[in-house]
This record gives C-alpha cells, sequence and structure tokens, in this order.
C-alpha cells in the first residue's frame, strides 16, 4: 500500500507506514516480523528469544527469505544472574547489517558504540521522561516511550501514554515512538496529535494471522475486554502487566501475603508461559498483555491489520478532524 | 475568542469551546465557574461544596453576577451514612433554571426524572465502559468518561482514557466528552482523534489566576512532575489519586499495614485537605490531583489558557496534522 503519512520515523527507518511492531519475546518470530516489514511497518524480532548468537542468525537468515524490507532486532539489557553473551549477539547484529536496533531494559550505553559502528539505528524503549533524556544524551536515534497501559514492563512510575508522549515529544530532539495502548487508526492519529512521529503495537500484533501463537490464545484476546489484565511483581520492582487468568490471579494473591521471588519462581517461568504461548494451555503461564486487547475484535493478516490503520488514520487527519474546525 | 472547534458537545451545551471544567469540590468556587464559561468552556460547580440548598443558590446567584453564559452544577451522589439532601439541591437547580447538570458517583436513574423535567441536559461522569451504557441507556444526553490518569476517583479498573475514550465513542451513541490526562491544545486534538467531542480539565483548571486555592498550592503544581501522583484507600474500595506529599505516603503505609476507614478517617478528613486549599499548609491534608500536573508549568488566566488549548488544537488539526499526509 502507497505512504499515506509520512513522518521522520517514517524517513529515518525507511518504511511506508508509522507503525513499529514491538520486539515480543517468543511471539516475534521470522513470520511475524517478515509480515509486518512486508506490510510497510517495521517488524522487530527480540534477540533473546533464539537462545544465542547462532539461533538470532538463523533467525535472521529466515526472515531475509520472507522479506527484503529492513526489520529489526530488539535487545533487551536485563540483570541476569548469568550474564547473557549480549557481545555475540551485537556480533551478529553488525555482522548482518542489520539497519535498526530496538534497545530496552537496563541503560544501553555499554554497548551503543559498538552497536553504532555497524550503521544501525538505536530507538530506546523506555518508560520514563527521564530516562528518556538519558537515552537521548548518550546518543539513542529514536525513543520510543512506553506508558502505564502496556503489556510486559510498564516501570514502576504508572504514568500513561497521554501523559508521557507529549512530554517526551517536548523535552527530546530526537522524534518519539509512543507505545502502550496503541491498537488502530484512532491511537495512530492521537499520537501524532501529541507529537510522536510513530506507534509500537504489540498486544494488537499478536492476534493477527501471522502471529505464531496457539489460535486458542488469539481466540481469548479477542474475547478480553479492557479490564481483564492485571500488574504483578510489583513487589519485586519488576512490575509486569498480564492476563488476569486463574494463574495471574494466583501469583497477584501471594504478592499480597509477601511471597518472594523464591515461592513465585515455579509460577512465572517462562517455560509455563511458552506452554500457554504454543500449546494453548490458557491457565498454565503468565501473558503479557495491554490494556489495548480491549480495542482488539478480530484476527486479521498483517498486512490488513496496517492498512487499515494508517487508513483509519489518513482518514481522521484528512477528512473527520478538519471536518470540525469552525 | 471566536469559535475554532465546533462539535456536538459544544452546540448541546451552547458553549464556544469544548473544554468543560471539572466539578471539583472547595475549587469550583464562582469565580473559576464564571471565568471558565466566560472563556467559552463550561463552568461546573460542586453542589455538595456549599452545604445546604441554601448555599448553592448563594453560588449560583454569585456565579450569574459574574457571567451571563451557561455553567453546570455537578451532582455527586455518595454512599453516605446520613443521606444528602439531593432533593432539595435538585429543587434549586430546576428552579433557577441551570441548564447542565453533571451526575457524578452513583447511578443517578432515580434523580434523572426530576432533573430532566427541569429541562437540564444531563452529562453522567464515569469510569467505566459497563458504567456509560447503562448511562446512555436511562437518558444521559451526555457521557464524561474519565481515565486513570485523573484527579480524585478514577475507579477500581484503573483503565486509561487512551483506551475508555475511543471504547465509549464507538460504542455509545450520546456524545463523549473525554477525561483524565488532559490540560492541553495536543490532548484535546487527541481527544478528538480518540473519538470524543470534547474534553474536562480538573487540574489544569487549579493552577489558573481564577482558582480560589492558596498560592503556594498553585505554585507547588507548577513544580510537580507526572510522577508525583498517588492512589489511596483501594483498600476501601474507593481510590483516590492525590499529590504525593508526606501525608498522603503515611496513608499509603497504613493501608499497607491493614488499617481501617476508623483510623484513615482522622488523616483523610475533608479539614485537613480544605486546611492544604485556602491555607496552604501542603502537608496537612490530601490533594486531588490528575496526572496532566506534569504538563502544567505556569498559572495562567482563566481565558488565555482556554485560548490556547483551542488554539493549539485547531492549530494541529488545521495545520501540523495534514501536513503529515504524503
Amino acid at each position: 500500500m502507497t505512504q499515506l503519512i509520512r513522518t521522520r520515523v517514517t524517513d529515518m527507518l525507511k518504511i511506508d507506514h508509522p507503525i513499529v511492531q514491538g520486539g515480543m519475546m517468543w511471539v516475534a518470530q521470522p513470520e511475524l516480523v517478515a509480515a509486518v516489514s512486508n506490510g510497510g511497518g517495521l517488524g522487530i524480532m527480540a534477540a533473546l528469544t533464539f537462545g544465542d548468537a547462532k539461533g538470532l542468525e538463523k533467525a535472521i537468515a529466515r526472515t531475509r527469505q520472507l522479506t527484503d524490507r529492513p526489520f529489526g532486532v530488539n535487545l533487551t539489557f536485563l540483570p541476569t544472574l548469568i550474564p547473557k553473551d549480549y557481545g555475540s549477539l551485537i556480533d551478529v547484529i553488525v555482522g548482518e547489517g542489520i539497519p535498526v536496533v530496538e534497545t530496552a531494559g537496563q541503560n544501553p550505553e555499554p554497548w551503543l558504540d559498538r552497536i553504532k559502528a555497524g550503521g544501525a539505528l538505536v530507538i530506546h524503549k523506555c518508560t520514563a521522561i527521564r530516562h528518556a533524556k538519558k537515552a537521548e544524551s548518550i546518543g539513542c536515534d529514536i525513543i520510543s516511550i512506553d506508558g502505564f497501559e502496556c503489556a510486559g514492563h510498564p516501570g514502576e512510575d504508572d504514568v500513561t501514554s497521554l501523559i508521557l508522549t507529549p512530554l517526551a515529544a517536548s523535552q527530546l530532539t530526537v522524534p518519539v515512538i509512543a507505545s502502550g495502548g496503541f491498537a488502530d487508526g484512532r491511537g495512530l492519529a492521537a499520537a501524532l496529535a501529541l507529537g510522536a512521529e510513530g506507534i509500537n503495537m504489540g498486544t494488537r500484533f499478536m492476534a493477527t494471522a501471522e502471529s505464531p501463537i496457539h489460535p486458542a490464545v488469539k481466540q481469548k484476546l479477542v474475547e478480553m475486554n479492557e479490564t481483564e489484565t492485571i500488574l504483578l511483581l510489583r513487589s519485586l520492582r519488576n512490575t509486569e502487566r498480564v492476563w488476569r487468568n486463574t494463574l495471574a490471579e494466583r501469583v497477584a494473591s501471594m504478592e499480597r501475603e509477601g511471597a518472594g521471588i523464591e515461592q513465585l519462581a515455579p509460577l512465572i517461568s517462562g517455560k509455563n508461559g511458552l506452554r500457554l504461548l504454543s500449546e494453548g494451555e490458557l491457565e498454565a503461564g503468565l501473558l503479557p498483555v495491554g490494556q489495548s486487547v480491549g480495542l482488539i475484535s478480530d484476527i486479521p493478516a498483517v498486512a490488513e491489520l496496517i492498512g487499515r490503520t494508517v487508513t483509519q488514520a489518513h482518514e481522521l487527519l484528512a477528512t473527520r478532524l478538519p471536518s470540525l474546525l469552525a
């Protein structure tokens, strides 16, 4: 589909539409990433999904079989006991000439020179204005600012996209991508009004034809409403927004009773989450889901989703909103 | 200032600009209410601020000395031990020919016929889609949907304005006013993109020249950032967003330790809040403040604030957003 909306983000990322697909662990597999890039957005795969450098290399090769458009790799810097081998992942990214790296988690500064020396643009994803300013100051090219609504890790401040987006846009020089709570063209138009130059969608892309998750999970996303998420693990200062299934309620209850990481670990294990995602065992694990799930009512192909999102935003900007001018 | 943006809300409320001032207890005094209406928005006074029917009558008379434009009265239906005499307040509203009543709190159905028989339009304020649909079904004319960001009572669902606004707009036939997190023209333009036909601003109007609160409090609002609010009283299922001062931290800590209403009551008393508001004793009480406080950086006159808000939104709709069309 021809370009309808052009911003610094579409120019810098060399994409047609200002829509970035969140680098979701396990979900952002080559098929989904390629579908988003083929649809004119930016697909992003999460490096940590693929185990090691070899796995990432394979995933990149597979994606390149499916698309010749640009796509990105997400590097999430986690405070883990066993340090991940980020160096070798970055070697792959640089060696493969990946054009965009999305960093998240801890401050990317120790790795930034090495990433940028390879020529990649860096989108840093964060949940607070102070972190966004810091990221700009160390040389990140674009800031993705993630509001309270988001799936996964919203941080500990609980400030929403409606507040974070205009603050980031007015306090930064680099372009801002609004993230958390976006699922359609109304959200895209609103983000642009707030000063962002693109949106990130995660939960919305989970409920698409090319998303590699179990059909029962996709159907559940269609059925869920906006009140069916819950914040967990605040007690560990590692808050996560997930679908409020029976297991999530149990974890919340254990937290209220003072359970620590040792007691919670077996329940929140990624293995349980994988069973949920891949086998459709809906109560087996925790499923990161954002409040935008309330705006999801179907399971379209990715290209159709991107097309209707920009078409709706275009119609708002070109026709509906100007019609309100007195 | 001439009308720049016209919606069903401006037409129905007979106002120039799609901006409604939240009916804040204690703060929405005649001077502020009249200034908002004179500025082309809709000022709303909170009936419960004035003690009884006689007090409300006086406040209406005082407001009428200050403006000949329409203004509204807020009726908040609280679950109190000593039932308020809502009947006599409604008699005053009807007798005085008040054109707009904003209802909030519990279901307004028992009082709706009596209010509407007097000819007033009813704006019902709520924090959940199920309540919005119920309010429409019983005959409310406009729904004001209040997101997680808001000052005061955001409800217990924690769904943000970015999600609630488009859901309300698409599921209701009556016009929607977006509330919670709005403080400038970017927010107004975003609300319109999301399908609302107006915005409600509360916290933003507290930091204006005509707001009847202590200068030290206004200055504090300018200094606060978006992370300096806190949700209290969730343990009582009566969640309230307030400024995170020392007292608020203390109440939060007591709640975590299991304190009940008997222990909390002396701290959360309205009398303490009044000392804070009127005498500038910043640690004396709890001050309802929304996340939009992070977007506030000055203390303008109300007319200037309304003027620049609609001018900024107009510029976005007329120029900036269309310039992004490829």
